[in-house]
């Protein structure tokens, strides 16, 4: 059904999806701000819900035509089963807190994931700023409307140096934000409230280490392949290769992995 | 020397403040990331420093050249005289950890005050976005590569409807940390390292009120004319007409204002 020689093809593909997602998002971004772009009708009208499922079922009917053989996990519209083992993973408003200030943080994400559960492709895509992060097995670049480049991390000596990030320290556990706290503490600043936008600056060199926990399925798999195709690595909080969700890692060199695994060890899972 | 008759001409000044700023300021945004992009030379090149310098200079030579008479403060030279009792107030990189983490919420903050010490003109540039916020006597626009339309700030009901915004909740003393913890739990969501972008977006709508302390002049100068020209309000936390630094409280509505008032007063200076 695939191989590994198809990934060309799935890279357009992904590409295709990410395009039909911003169509269907564009309507309802900031909609509520501006009475002539109010997509919605009546009282009920939720902006980020309405994109959320807009572009799911966009993105689905995509697939469906395409590739009908491959399954499908999204957060809107749940499970399509695979006849191939192969699986498209999507989240089309990651960041939905972001999405209602306005600000153009949230993205959407999209994963190609092999009949082992393996990300094979990852598409991180801000289409606001126009910055679309995209890892396959081996690469990751960044599209804008200027040209395409590679996506690499930084090479950041230590964690006193390093740029940090997770969305949301409140949702952690106990043993979780006192773990936290400490990584925060040996390192030279953090930001909060940028969800998947933070691995995609990971990649892009300027963030250098993220940490987070309680993850879905979809909303860790696109991150993977971009992370990992532009050198860096992601885990979960005990060091074993990342899962689909729950507690997850990610650093731009080994050095950081090594010193904040020390660090969150006490709330690793 | 000058006149209400001159804003035109003032705003078209300030926009090539603006102008100059980001041409001073782009070789140095994400730099580090990327070997061929870096503008400095040497180990002690610090991108944040070098871009707020090169672009508060960019700027002081245009006022120097086309208004001589005019003062100038600015976060990075400190304040040139004005012949005139008029001043321009210049930040050149508002949220330097933005700008250090690569993130597109650090603004290009420029202002004209007038003799008395009341910002007219205010100017909320985020060049990468291509989001440029301006304010002035009875108006706000937002200005993109795709025009010009005007902004208005929300008609957020309540508090309990609203998405409030203060840039680090760990730099408020005690009481107003307090004080800030009893607003959030009174309203929608929160989101945090916004600086002034956070007042650009209540401009736009999408934020609704931003609440913060410890601001220097150049900090507020240019929120002022960007809040109010949208139809929103800025007071300190006493309620009082917003000074140029300390405590700053801005909001879309009346309501808002009120309800905010009651619990902030008790760290109110």
């Amino acid at each position: 059904m695939n191989s590994v020689l198809n990934f060309d093809e799935d890279l357009a593909l992904a590409n295709r999806l990410a395009d039909a997602a911003w169509s269907a998002i564009r309507p309802h971004f900031r909609a509520l701000s501006n009475i002539d772009n109010k997509a919605g009708a009546g009282e009920s009208y939720d902006p980020v819900t309405e994109a959320d499922r807009a572009a799911e079922k966009a993105m689905r009917e995509i697939i469906a035509r395409e590739r009908p053989h491959y399954g499908i996990t999204g957060e809107e519209f749940g499970e399509t089963p695979s006849s191939s083992g192969w699986r498209w993973m999507l989240d089309p408003v990651d960041g939905t807190r972001a999405f209602v200030a306005g600000l153009p943080v949230w993205t959407t994400l999209i994963a190609l994931v092999d009949p082992m559960g393996f990300p094979v492709i990852g598409v991180i895509d801000q289409p606001v700023l126009g910055e679309r992060y995209i890892g396959w097995p081996g690469g990751a670049a960044l599209q804008t409307p200027a040209g395409r480049s590679p996506l690499t991390v930084s090479d950041v000596p230590s964690l006193a140096d390093a740029v940090i990030s997770t969305t949301d320290p409140f949702i952690l556990s106990g043993p979780e934000q006192s773990a936290w706290s400490d990584l925060r503490g040996a390192t030279r600043l953090a930001r909060y409230g940028l969800d998947a936008y933070a691995y995609a600056r990971l990649a892009g060199g300027t963030v250098h280490l993220v940490a987070e926990s309680g993850l879905q399925p979809w909303d860790v798999a696109a991150l993977i392949p971009v992370v990992t195709g532009a050198g860096g690595h992601a885990t979960d909080w005990t060091g074993a290769p990342a899962s689909l969700g729950g507690q997850v890692l990610c650093t731009a060199t080994d050095t950081l992995m090594e010193q904040a695994l020390t660090l969150l060890a006490p709330a690793a899972e």
